[in-house]
Order: structure tokens, then sequence, then C-alpha cells
């Protein structure tokens, strides 16, 4: 990806679906895409969950986004299609490994990360290159794991299609994460930010050792929610945190903004991955753009499931039996059915939304620290878009 | 690996046999490890080679080497002893992963890159804890390389011990090549020399470059020696050619310099990896710490091979019959030794001592534009004792 003399153009085929499946009514404006153009048209897939982000804000009437959410698609419009054009350049010059990089990266995904850079940066006054370079960094750094993460798991979809590991073979894909990793790093080195990038290593370290941990729990149903929350915020909420604050660093703020922004980050990345886990049982597969069930058949603990199983008895043997039978998928499909009907008995779904929400109103609590603005509301508005997805 | 309250000692029962198997009757001293006690004792493993290469030096009068082979201890021993230190202390902090990586970087292996940057440092004159974090640096990146390549090629085993990942799982070594690769990256971040981390990054991607090719050519008898060239020169040249210019840059010697060390440390690399390739299929497999005919066994191409197909055109059916057979063990070693008398038959063991000779000429060669002294006598002993392994 150093050198793009040729960028290619910012349009995909093999785009998967990239909106957030919403709950609850919200009327997505198509409008929007004609006030974003006015900022250079960002691409569709970049501009997807930008939409919706103007329309959460508009209806919440945020801050001085309210009356125009418009606004948004100005701010942060051109830094999102500049990340996005980077991203669909060239990854490396290797073959196999080069494909299997290029599939994932180039299939889109909500692209959270590097519009979280954006905002944060938009709070201070960043200059463009470094907002493109460190949302290009952290949606690498994601990608890669996400590569790493699909051999490890051996999954098979990934955003709405095969996973690169099917179409590459699981050695590509680890050497692509490797090679996004090393792209990744350098993205973060040219920027010239001082001590910026070894809070990325500092990041990346945690996201190791969550993985870890995950992966010395697998197939173990007793864990607990202490060990899911270490683990929650490890992979997920690190990265968020450090999109965070490279956008504010980026955007000159202080050390005091810039650690009220990370720590908007880990809460924001939590309660992601709190939707996330909901989705999982009760979410549509054709806007997931992966298998529902696809946690409960890796054995994988989630919020929901570890409440359940403390509270119906009944309910971990079932669980246990399902990890541990052949892969039958067609009784699975029915088991699992039922499995979520009975977690849902539980209340447990109900409450892993109500601390979903809970973890949302620590992240908007975080932004008392973060300078007023439409930067800040749309932050604001992010998470509410988040937590959207589950009412 | 960032905080070391307490060292482990630097002494291991697992560790494998790391002394070089040589041919051709070299005597190789104990009393060399008293020598270098004068120097504070480098521990066992790191000195093995060290002495091997003393004892080179003293015999073919290596320029100020020639009366002193303790010279070399006292150059470099303590360097070793640092890196060595510091790679027995922890690696991260995280359970599986955490093993997976203390695993292999603590059985040792011949630690040849970290000497490499010792005796390139020692041309100029560095800061030690530079040479040491360099040198611990270019060994984790290539302990991070040989966990990745154990998953994708299925080794089995590693350094004369289980392969990490059969003690520890694919998954987890594979997130400890991650680990290990960003600890490389902070041990250079951390030397502040200028724009010296960039150029890590480029030899890591040319490293992945290589792999790629190589997996493109899996299980193809049909490589050709261009590919195996370029294979070779990213696998094994990249590193050693940033082992040897991060250690000049660490001597603040000048890009000229730095650029004949480099160039001295690709033409090592290539050599070490054609007398790797001879080893495979003629070495001691008590000596190798690893099976013999490893590569034969995974398809992989190499120098030997390759020429020996291409003069006795019976020998390809018979290679791609055993790389397409079942795992039947038993009449694969007997098969296998067969087909090696048939490789030697046809000269190429031979004509591969003669090229990997060439090689190291070229090697020694470029040492010319490197000043003179006992660092650049000890490198040219190495390319020596490299060789001398298939003698």
């Amino acid at each position: 990806m150093r050198s793009r003399p040729n960028p290619a153009p910012a349009t995909s085929s093999a785009q998967s679906d990239v909106s957030l499946p919403l709950r609850g009514g919200v009327d997505v404006p198509g409008d929007l895409e004609s006030a974003a153009s006015a900022a250079q048209a960002p691409a569709p897939y970049a501009t997807a969950v930008l939409e919706q982000l103007c329309s959460v804000c508009d209806e919440h009437e945020l801050g001085a986004l309210s009356s125009r959410p418009e606004g948004l698609a100005l701010l942060v419009g051109t830094d999102l299609l500049a990340v996005q054009e980077a991203l669909m350049g060239p990854v490396g010059s290797h073959g196999l490994v080069k494909g299997s990089a290029e599939h994932l990266v180039r299939l889109g995904g909500k692209r959270l990360r590097p519009l979280c850079v954006a905002l944060a940066a938009r709070v201070g006054e960043p200059c463009d290159d470094h907002v493109r370079d460190l949302g290009v960094a952290v949606e690498l750094v994601h990608s890669a794991t996400l590569l790493h993460d699909d051999v490890v798991d051996l999954g098979d979809a990934r955003r709405g299609a095969p996973a690169a590991r099917l179409v590459y073979g699981n050695a590509a894909s680890i050497f692509a994460g490797d090679l996004l990793l090393i792209e990744a790093i350098r993205r973060v080195v040219s920027t010239e930010l001082p001590n910026l990038l070894p809070s990325m290593l500092d990041s990346i370290d945690e996201m190791i050792g969550a993985e870890s941990l995950q992966l010395a729990c697998r197939d173990l149903v007793v864990v607990d929610l202490a060990t899911y929350e270490a683990v929650v915020v490890g992979k997920t909420g690190a990265l968020f945190g450090w999109a965070l604050h490279a956008g504010g660093r980026a955007g000159g703020c202080s050390p005091e903004v810039c650690a009220a922004l990370e720590l908007f980050g880990r809460e924001l990345g939590y309660t992601f991955q709190l939707v996330d886990d909901l989705l999982d049982l009760c979410g549509d597969s054709e806007h997931m753009g992966k298998c529902l069930f696809t946690d409960l058949r890796e054995g994988k603990a989630t919020y929901p499931l570890i409440l359940a199983m403390a509270r119906d008895p009944e309910l971990r043997p079932r669980v246990e039996a399902m990890f541990s039978a052949a892969a039958d998928v067609e009784a699975d499909a029915s088991e699992m059915a039922s499995i979520v009907a009975a977690i849902a008995a539980t209340g447990a779904l109900d409450e892993t939304r109500a601390v979903a929400a809970q973890r949302s109103e620590a992240a908007v609590a975080a932004l008392a620290g973060v300078p007023e603005g439409p930067a800040r509301s749309g932050l604001a508005g992010l998470c509410e878009l988040l937590l959207r997805r589950i009412r």
C-alpha cells in the first residue's frame, strides 16, 4: 500500500451490506449522500453508517448537529473517503497473501474505527493526512485480527462473503494478517506523532492477551462474567480506545481530552460487543454479514449466555451437549433456536440490553471531558446508533 | 518482556544442542568458555556458536583474531549474554500465548542473528543497550516467523523439541507470533535510531512476500531456480541483511559501511539456506534439532532437489508420488533415502556445495567495504563456520 499510483476506484461489486441493522423504526434518509457529495462524494459504503449516524443525531437533536444533519457528512465525509481510497489500494505485492489481505479489506465492513478516528480528530484541528493514515491503520489492525481470528475459529463467512481463509487458504490468511499489521505500523510511523506507535503496540498487546484468555476458555461453558469482561475489554475495547486516542492526538488535543476520548472509545467498544452478542442470538443474518449463532456454535461465552446459564440450571448441559456434538447442522439449527428461546426466558437478553445501555451512558459521560461541538455530538450519536441496533 | 524484575536464570534443561554440526574435523576447544567468563560468563548456548567461531577464526588466522581467539569472546560475549538474558525473560503476560512464545524463544537455537548484530555493531562503537535491543528484536522476528511457519507447514519438531503448536496449539502459536513481532518492534523503537524501524518493516514485508511465493509453489515440484532464489532472498536473506544493517547503525557506521554490512548479511543468509538445504538431505538429525527430509516431506523446493530433477527425468515422478502419498511414514523413509541417493548421483549435492561456497565468497567480498578489525574478522569467520557445516 506504500505506493498508490493508480488507486482502485472506490466501488466494489463484492461489497456487503454495511449499514447497521436498526430496530425501532428509524428512517434512514437517502438524501444525505447528495449532501455528502458536496464534500467530495464519499463512497457508498463509507457513507452508509454516516447516513444512519446523521439521522440519529438529527432525531435526537444532538448538539450543533440537530438542525443540519449534513454537517456530519461535511465534517468527516472527506476523511472517510480518503481512508476508503487508501484501503482500496493494493496491499503488498505478493500473490496469495496479497489476495487474502485485499479480499477482506476491500469487502468493506462498517469502517466504524476509522469513523471514530475522524470524529475524534475533528474535535481538534488535525492534518488531513494524519486522519487518513490513522484511520487506515486502525482498520488494518482490525482486519489483521479478523484474518487471524477466522483461522483460529475456522470461521467460514465474514462481511457477507466467504472468509479469506476459505478463498486463499489458512496459510495465506496468517501471513496476510502479518502484512496488514506491518502496514498499519508503517502508517502510524508516517505521522511522526510522538509516542503514538508505542500506544498502538500496547493496544495490540492487550488484544493478544484477550485472545489468549479466550483461547484458554474455549469450549469451557463455565466462563464467568469477570473473564468475559476481560476478554471484551482487550479484544474490542482496546482498539476502539486507541482509535479515539489516536484521533485526539491527530487533532492536537490535550492529554486530558485524549484520555477522555480513549475512555469513551473503550466504553463504546464494550457497548458494541454486547450488542454483537445479542445480534448473534437474535439478529438478522442477512444484515449481519455472517451466520447467526456463530458464537454459540464456536462455544464462545457471550454475555447473555453466561447470564442465562447462571439462572437456568437446565441450560448448561444442553449448551455443553451442543458444543460437544459433531456438526449435525440440521439438528443443531432447531436445538439452537430452542436454546435461544430458553435464554430469552431467563431475562438474559433484556438484561444484556440494559447493560449495553449502561455502558453506552458511561461512554457518553466520558464525553464531558471533550470540548463541545459537532464532532462530540457525532460521537454521542454514534453511541446511540450502535445501541439502536438492538432496540 | 517490557518489565523484567526477575530475569529467569540463563540456563534451561530443555535446551537443545545449539552448536553447528561441523564436518571436516574441526576440534572445538572447551577452554573458550573460561576465556569468555572473563567477559562476564555468557550462557552456554550463547557461547556454543561463539566457541566454534573462535576456533574457525584461529585456524584460519583471520586478521586480528589469529593470535587470540578469546578476543572474539571479549568482543561480543557480553552482548550475547545480554541478548540471552532478555530472551529468557517473560514474553507477554498471557497464558497460552505467553507459553507458546516462551517455549520457542527459550529453547535457544543458535542465536546467529543476534551474533550478526553484535559483530556488525562492534565494527563501530555502539551503545551496549542498542546492541542488546536490536539483537533481541531480530531474534524475535525470526522466532515469530518460525511460529507462523510451523503452523503453516504443520511442523512437529523445532530446535530438538516438539514445536510450540503441538504443545500449546496452532491458535496460540499464531497469536504468539503476533506477540513476538510487536515486542520486536517495541525494541527497535526503544533505540530511537532514526529510520531503523521502517527498514525492519521493509524486511518483514520482504519475508512475507517470500512466504507468499513459497505458498504459491507448495507441492509444485516444478519450481525453477529463479523462484527458489527469490524465496530464499526474501525468507532468509532479508532478515540476515537487516541484522547486519541494524548492527552497523547501532555502531554508528556510515551509510556506505551499513550497506556493505547488509550485502554481507544477505549473502550470508543465502549461504546459510543452501547449507540448510543440504543438511535436510544429508545432515545429522541429532544435531539438527529437527527431522531429516523435512523439506522433502513438505514438498518444499530446495536447491539440490531442483537441480537434480532437471538432470534426472526419472526423479520427478518419484518425488511427486511421495508428495501426494498419504503419510505412510515407514515406506516414506526407505523411499526417501533412495531418492536422496538418486539426487546425489546427479551431482546436485556437490554443485549445491559449490554454489554455497560462491555465495560465501560474495559475502566475504562485501566485507571489503567494512573497516578492518576483529569484528570484520569475526564476520568472515562466521561465514566460514556456516560453510564448514557441509564440508
